[in-house]
């Protein structure tokens, strides 16, 4: 029964977790890396086109063009277009419910935890009002009506919430974009079969895309969750596999949409249910922390700390998380909700319950969260993990790794709460980049992936490398996860700095390497180089700041990443998107788009010459500031 | 210089195309089935995954789950679902630019050809306004305001629209459309990585965007048309490469969107534009028919004699069309526009010009259209192709097939004209199916494509088999162009109906196969079934019809067929939809649908067999209604 699956598993960057991985009984994602390691060349190049009922074809010296016509660069961009439009389909999906959620909790009077962040909203948006719900109110419904503009309509709140010098470019290229819904669906149009060939045009409208996700699904998705959920505090949390008690009934949840979960949250903590919980033998109920729900969670962890529980792991750990036998439900709403935990589910008897149909697992229980159903919801929930636990417990071993992760990661950092730690004020960071004791800014960002060097390999190698250099690492996303996990937050991990950065680290007892949460924080680092550019008199593409998403996974990262883009930062990646078969999709990419929008995309697969290149664009960046 | 480019090429039904392609001095897509005739299995079945940078992943019996854990059916359901609600989102665009153009008309008092067709979408709507361009107004309004609904919010028209047995069955089994925009948009969400696993979710997700498609994109598409354009009426007409005339100048059009044109069109055969052409040395200006939009221009062609040429040909005749030399601009303003024609357009000379952006050829110029400007962007266009005509002719070798085609195909076929033929009443057809001297009804709908027997192949030869067996055929679609052009659409083809068709068609002086026009019509054909149904008091699934997208090509081909499902009707496919490699997929499309709408997919690439099948269904049903 509990014999090896097989050992041979991916690397991951995380020892304690590849041993426990390698010792599971069932198998995992890290063990299909092997049985899926024969990649198809022309999927890797984006040149294979199965548009239409002619296809598939694919591109060739012999065969230049598809039956169509379309040769390798229509091809290509297609393919890219259709998935960025999804990546930013998914955080405008997002920011959509985020909206939904406040405009119901402000009519029907609810908690606004975040009144700071609502007013900070209100002030981006001219909103005068004086009472908070009829603020909250107000600011849900710019956020939506905007969203549901059409494409020929431009969006209002861009030019309130994006940096000046940037929209006057996104201007000037003639890229600002209409109302987000209409701008994924008219990107999914254009590459559909015979429509769109022209490929400049194709990666024009990726940028246009990468705006409306930034800002809305990005940036003001955090802003609003800020109203809802209270704002990010900084604070010590334990992180990794350890967080998992097996005398509660543990809850992993993942997805995207927390404020999904405010309603069940508060409840679990309600005497009534604890009871429940008591009577079926556990202490009560704890939140396992998984994906970037999780992230978030841990991010705003100081208002939840009776439920919340930790962050356990990224998504290439949710399988070993639920392969513990501790986790007794699974409550999902967005992804990254791996298709590989259902059979594990069934496993180990695990409830599944998806929350929004958009992301229905197959064998998962469906109910669809309902605003004005929330309280019958959550309770019809808590009984079914109840009733999951009680049948479950008892008939399913448990496989703890307590010893994983660590006590004393920082958590809680945010544009806000880092700010006020510096005394209300970015001179301090400023002077010590402008000093050289911090050479530069790298976000490190978006997802992991299995494939490049392993789980969390390169992501986890070009921090350590990039910090050694004395550039302060600032995370967003599944790579906060493995990071986290990996040590590499906690205080005394400023011991891997290098000298200059150490030291700044070890006076402030910082770590190097500041965890922004969830991949939607991405937007928060923005908001961090928007503030410092400002400060500095200059646009965003004249700062020394890199962004890497080593290992980007999703198609949500490419949206990401043509938010970076039309931010004008250089972005790293450590796997190419599906590109490299168009010579024009590259050159557009890697070179062009310095003219553009002064970003450009660098792919390099390995840590050290990963370091060493976005530590040449910094040097570059700071000499043309004279600093 | 005029040597042939290679004698490969594909079969085409049509004889005398298929031996002017042979010798064409330019590759064609015809010549590239054989250069692309290498097809991947994986693609082929659906089993490849790219949704990922740990990908792409592909199924075998040794690896039946991708890196992420997505097996067989999430991985083709995903992308089937994708492709649905691509091809949705086609349709959704075209009604929503069709609707725009009607307000803007409707504000601007300008022409509205088809005042019946206004008062019936009036009644339909229960819309009780006197003033036409009021109601013109309102009506647009009303699918306007539909398309934008989010996808939780159900649209209003579809149960004024659709058949109401129809929307009960809809209704019971939840698939009743939310806003037609935000249904794509949730549906390519719902693809992304690491979403939705659920087959089965999937899979109905695929019916609402049919219903949504077939309800908005193409019923009244077709009506709001009429409204602006004119109501088709019969009439006979040349078609095939004969109708182009080299002493004028001539515009290949090519698109969807036929009420983008309306200004130009008039234009066209204004004095001082005639004698623009004529001072360049042409007798003026013609339209030549090509993909739908020419399709729908022959369709009502009786309002347009002046300046429409007649129908050349399908999708896959476009690039014979331009060998001819003859042509010395394209028009486009939607797919299907191949980028194959690109480089012969560059060799030629011959100007193109993008009116919609979402299909911007790469190597055209793009002048998106706007109502607003359109009269002076008619004059730009004007311009631009007396410049090329100028420039091109007396250079550029003309190879002219003017045998080509025939002058008497029957055209104009409509739910209204052919009722109309029929003496205001559907009881004369009914009475024949009665009778058995029409034994049923087949819809031949959908593309041309390449692959399944070569160009048209399938299509003609089914059709062929399915008029000897005394069923009438109403076609819609690119298959269209080439049956016309194959010459079953002109009276005398009643020779090669069986005996009891060839009585009906000689008596009444009809073909046995009647042409609605385009794709889009194939929500013409649906008023038909419905109407018809709806006289003998019974739901669509119990009618002797059935459709067949024999030769189907484009996402957009996939998202009417699940609209044809949605209805209940049986549908026959030549090629699989790439869904092979899922079980529950094939089980669900060919087999549970019965269950679910009453429809069903037939997969058969063989005509002989596909005709025996869609008999036996059509004997079946009328068994089932005792005649």
């Amino acid at each position: 029964m509990n014999q090896c699956f097989g050992c041979n598993t991916c690397k991951s960057a995380d020892k304690p977790l590849e041993t426990f991985i390698k010792g599971l009984p069932m198998e995992t994602s890290h063990h299909r890396v092997d049985t899926q390691k024969t990649k198809c060349g022309f999927g890797l190049q984006g040149v294979c086109c199965r548009l239409c009922a002619n296809g598939p074809c694919r591109i060739t010296p012999q065969s230049p063009r598809g039956i169509c016509g379309a040769n390798a660069d229509t091809i290509v961009t297609r393919n890219f277009l259709r998935a960025v439009a999804a990546g930013s389909g998914c955080y405008i999906h997002i920011v959509e419910n985020t909206a939904r959620n406040l405009l119901n909790t402000a009519k029907s009077k609810g908690e606004l935890k975040g009144i700071h962040a609502l007013d900070r909203l209100c002030g981006m948006f001219g909103i005068q009002e004086k009472d908070d719900y009829a603020r909250a109110e107000m600011v849900a419904e710019a956020v939506l009506a905007d969203l549901y503009k059409p494409e020929y309509v431009k969006m209002d709140l861009v030019e309130k919430v994006a940096y000046a010098p940037r929209v006057k470019r996104w201007k000037e290229l003639g890229i600002m974009p209409g109302g987000a819904k209409s701008e994924v669906f008219k990107g999914v149009v254009k590459c559909s079969t015979n429509l769109n060939s022209d490929p400049v045009d194709m990666l024009v409208d990726c940028l246009r895309l990468g705006i409306s996700t930034g800002v809305y699904g990005l940036t003001l998705t955090n802003l609003l969750n800020d109203v809802l959920l209270g704002e990010p505090e900084l604070r010590l949390a334990p992180v990794g596999l350890r967080v998992i008690d097996p005398e509660y009934i543990n809850i992993m949840i993942t997805g995207h949409q927390h404020t999904i979960f405010v309603d069940l949250q508060e409840r679990l903590t309600k005497p009534d249910a604890v009871a429940k919980a008591q009577a079926a033998g556990a202490k009560g109920f704890k939140l396992v922390g998984c994906t970037c729900v999780g992230q978030d969670l841990q991010l705003r962890g100081s208002h939840y700390e009776e439920v919340f529980d930790g962050h356990a792991g990224n998504n290439y750990t949710s399988e070993a998380i639920l392969a513990t036998g501790a986790i007794d439900a699974v409550l999902s709403e967005f992804n990254c909700t791996l298709p590989g935990i259902e059979p594990i589910c069934d496993e180990l008897k695990i409830k599944q319950i998806c929350l929004d149909s958009v992301a229905k697992k197959a064998n998962a229980e469906m109910m669809e969260f309902d605003f004005s159903k929330r309280e019958e919801q959550s309770e019809a929930i808590i009984d079914k993990i109840v009733a999951a636990y009680k049948e479950r417990r008892g008939s399913v071993k448990l496989n703890l790794l307590p010893d994983h992760g660590n006590d004393n990661t920082l958590t809680g950092v945010s544009e806000g709460s880092l700010k006020k730690f510096l005394g209300d004020s970015w001179k301090p960071l400023i002077d010590l980049i402008v000093s050289g004791d911090i050479k530069g800014i790298a976000g490190v960002v978006g997802c992991s992936n299995l494939t490049a060097g392993g789980h969390d390999v390169l992501t986890v190698e070009l921090t350590k490398k990039l910090i050694a250099k004395d550039i302060i690492v600032l995370t967003a996303g599944c790579s906060s996860g493995g990071i986290e996990n990996c040590g590499l937050m906690t205080p005394d991990a400023a011991k891997y700095a290098g000298p200059k950065l150490r030291a700044v680290c070890e006076k402030l007892g910082i770590p190097p390497v500041l965890n922004f949460g969830p991949c939607l924080a991405i937007g928060r680092l923005e908001i961090v180089a928007t503030e410092i550019a400002e400060e500095l008199g200059v646009d965003l593409p004249q700062l020394p700041l890199v962004l890497s998403a080593a290992q980007w996974l999703e198609e949500q990262a490419l949206a990401d990443g043509a938010f970076g883009l039309a931010l004008g930062l250089p972005l790293h990646l450590g796997l190419p998107p599906f590109v490299t078969g168009s010579k024009t999709a590259v050159k557009v990419l890697t070179e062009d788009m310095k003219e553009l929008t002064g970003g450009r995309v660098i792919i390099n697969s390995d840590a050290a010459d990963s370091a060493d290149i976005l530590e040449k664009i910094i040097l570059e960046k700071r000499a043309a500031l004279n600093i």
